[in-house]
């Protein structure tokens, strides 16, 4: 209504309102200071007078409101962040008083046990993370777990090609045991080591890292902060370098634990930055930069950016250039690079170069170093998943500083500490180790590749890692999430092997799984080939979608 | 101005507002609306429009100046929080769309790299972290660390009485590099196991507890979740219980940890609820509802209150009686209960009756057991420090899911779960070990008393726990905080003895302090009463406060 009429006089609006005025208390408030107060100081006063007013309305209304007595129904459980309910207040406050001149033992027949208190509820994030178990990721896993395969025990188990684990690694032929009871010594498990790990283990490994990397860079074992597994350091990492409400770009496909490691108990979001097949799933500094201030434009800090080299799910390698042009993008937008190299030990392709952030922050002067934080974990490499084990490798004082307290919350414990102690100081044994773990990754890889193109799969070269990332999407009823989801289900109920879809990663195009073959023997590809075939057959039979 | 002439007539008010209208925009978008809608509406609408103009104004200036060139200052480090500077922001955009059609090669060139970013920020809660480890807390621990004390290597140096660490048990006599030996073969170390605790572990810790709790009650292995240590358990409890914002009810003084275990990462806050010496610091159950509705008053939402049984500091037992009030308490306020009783194995009075609230819940038909959430810490009563390894033991499924998978972010790892079940799956080594811990525990605590006793120190009667809550208020220059710094001062560099101070466990009533003597052995109290003996004749010797 006002906007319909820009154009009248002051005077008429004035007089206008003195005639309509009836007395309230707004109008004396807000009339005289425009009368005295022209131009912007008006506009000013007359805009904050009548705010701050009604701020102080609304707050006399809550607080009469708050007196009223408690209606006394429950709050409905589907909402947990709601007021907690308090149907017997008065009662209970009644009881309370009269409690104090009571004798302890006498309070609790006068108040009344059996009077419920309203449905137990925990909290919102808590239930998130609950409902977080329906994705084919857990499905698969609990599938694997209840059913898993055994070549001579459960030959039509589950076989399991989903989490990346490495457990067909023998431990070179060494004896383990002799380094376990060296390690293990009574002081070792009796004693209160630091959370954030024992120098001596932090000295055996930046020396592991080292020959993980191929000798290319060494590492300092004052910059390293040990912390229980990989999830946990990306997590310290997390609340480091942003706060509830800021977010990290990740470029997808991505590893399928960051919604859980990065998520769950910062409040921190992730903001995916798809890469395509049509790129070979390379990052575009462009959409990168582009999605940088997407978000900005919507209020989003962005404070990093999230890679993983080799690449996971993909198992490619970031190039030289490619690690320049990020730290470039990071140090323009003044944000951090967390660069997950958990399988920098892994890489099994002898013609890619392996290059760790590290080195290159290491050899460039022009790096502002203080933005890079690297994750490493023995348990990948060192093929002992149940070790949880991981390193954050950081090049910043305050965040080495904050995440060694905060290994509190997230130990490694002494004897895991004492027994990696005994099992990596040996640069003889860590040599061996590495070389015959990525031979065996090769040969694995190369049999698993071969297999598949026999079927008419394609995949794109993984160079290091346990997994890799295999074009299904000509077996797919439709070019959909739907279909990929269908080809999932296929792949575990008909063919019985749990491998991850690329919804899982993020992956914007359907029909992409993320196979990891680390849990393989060579003798076990034949079988899931045969699986594999199984499930492409019925695809066909069914004429499933070949468009692509 | 307008305060001072509340009386005015309305038409007066409206007739000066004409006479010195200018004519500005916001008096012709307000008047009018006055005019035209009276009394309560015109109130009403008085306020709003101006507001939403205000902020309409503010929107536009805002974003007026996100147009302007940003200026190239990095942003001051001291507000980590603060929007991230975009110093390059034309120039970049303009280089990364030329970036797309050129090599990746030459991108590096062209992006400037010796161009900062502005200054590197961390978090600001990861800030508040750092921040926290100046209390009396961490710098005795820190003194310890430096200056450890040794009988023959270095009697000069400082004794630990500050952390709650049983390093001097023995492990009885039986050789435990048996149990090492057996539980650690190669499948258990290589194998990933469930982060939340193998069946076989929970088991084994089911029937330590129940030996902890003299078989009062018998738990459930299933109701088991593990997580590597204690301070993990809280945090997961927490983040289970309360979301960001909410809150806890603490009696004090409590655990210095708590601090670092709810508040750190969860976004939980505490609400100390303080218990006085005239009470022998028991809780008043009449407090603690004070303090709920106090709180409610606020705005917070209380989701639990935390206690600790045997009490951590004072060392005192909870009665059958107060565990009912508090459930009562609970179930009227439809609150959580953390029920931390990670000194259950090590009551030391033999006098005393330990009542675990899983008793309670057990033996109660009417109560709510879905509210009751213990916390069970094995490194403390097995007097292993460095296992890392505690129980939170719930009767709500829905937490025990969360907690499950949040046990990811913080597992126990495969050798420790191992090297457990090997070492306490035995009865009769678990109830020998129960029995010689109290035993010791019991003889340094008499030790001690008597020595404090000779000194003129009294304390709180502490039936269970590694600590006694020590009266050192007649040794304070000043009966205030500060003077009970200045006493832990001299305690520590005259004395050269580190203990927490009440303040670190927010102790209302300054002048007290823990003392844990579990670090002790029977020898070393003569050594600790001379280095006390010393500090209290420097005081004497100073004219102290004796007024208490």
């Amino acid at each position: 209504m006002t906007r319909t009429e820009p154009n009248r006089s002051s005077k008429s609006d004035s007089e206008n309102s003195g005639g309509g005025g009836g007395g309230t208390t707004a109008m004396r408030v807000i009339v005289p200071l425009q009368g005295v107060v022209q131009g912007r100081g008006g506009l000013f006063l007359g805009s904050v007078i009548p705010c701050a007013f009604f701020y102080f309305l609304q707050f006399y209304l809550k607080r009469n409101r708050k007196n009223e007595p408690d209606s006394g129904e429950p709050s409905p459980d589907s909402d947990p962040s709601s007021g907690s309910p308090d149907p017997t207040r008065s009662q209970s406050v009644g009881n309370l008083t009269e409690l104090a001149s009571l004798p302890r033992s006498l309070s609790r027949i006068l108040l009344s046990p059996r009077l419920s208190g309203g449905a137990v509820s925990i909290s919102g994030r808590a239930g998130c993370v609950l409902k977080g178990g329906d994705s084919p990721y857990h499905v698969g896993q609990k599938r694997v777990e209840e059913d898993p395969y055994d070549e001579s025990g459960n030959p039509d188990g589950v076989i399991e090609l989903g989490s990346a684990h490495n457990t067909k690694m023998d431990w070179v032929s060494e004896d383990p045991g002799e380094a376990i009871s060296d390690g293990l010594c009574m002081s070792g498990i009796a004693s209160y080591e630091p959370s954030h790990g024992l120098i001596e283990l932090k000295t055996a490994v930046a020396g592991f890292m080292s020959e993980a990397t191929k000798n290319s860079v060494s590492f300092d074992p004052t910059q390293i902060v040990l912390t229980s597994g990989a999830a946990s350091a990306i997590e310290i990492l997390s609340f480091c370098l942003a706060d509830s409400g800021n977010a990290f770009l990740v470029p997808t496909p991505c590893s399928p634990g960051y919604d859980r490691d990065v998520k769950w108990r910062t409040g921190v979001d992730l903001i995916h930055v798809p890469c395509r097949s049509a790129d070979n799933f390379n990052i575009s500094m462009l959409v990168l930069d582009r999605a940088f201030y997407q978000a900005k434009k919507r209020g989003v800090r962005i404070r990093g950016v999230i890679i993983s080299n080799p690449w996971n799910p993909t198992g490619t390698l970031l190039s030289r250039e490619n690690l320049y042009a990020l730290l470039d993008f990071a140090r323009e937008r003044n944000i951090h690079i967390i660069s997950n190299e958990v399988f920098a030990g892994s890489v099994h392709d002898e013609g890619g170069e392996f290059v760790s952030m590290a080195e290159v922050v290491d050899t460039e002067e022009n790096v502002d170093r203080e933005r890079v934080h690297i994750i490493y974990d023995l348990s990948k490499d060192l093929s002992f998943p149940g070790l949880r084990t991981a390193a954050i490798y950081s090049f910043n004082e305050s965040v080495l500083s904050a995440s060694r307290k905060l290994t509190t919350l997230s130990p490694v414990s002494s004897p895991t500490q004492h027994l990696l102690i005994s099992a990596i100081s040996s640069p003889k044994f860590v040599q061996r180790f590495v070389k015959t773990n990525r031979e065996r990754l090769m040969r694995v890889y190369a049999e698993l590749v071969k297999g598949l193109k026999e079927l008419g799969i394609e995949c794109t070269r993984s160079s290091g890692g346990f997994f890799c990332w295999v074009d299904m999407r000509g077996f797919m009823s439709s070019y959909s999430e739907k279909g990929e989801i269908e080809l999932w289900n296929k792949l575990l109920n008909i063919g019985k092997i749990n491998v991850i879809p690329g919804s899982c990663c993020h992956c914007i195009e359907p029909g992409w799984f993320r196979l990891c073959f680390s849990n393989l023997s060579e003798r076990d590809v034949p079988v899931v080939m045969n699986r594999i075939r199984k499930v492409c057959e019925t695809c066909k039979s069914q004429n499933c979608f070949f468009g692509i």
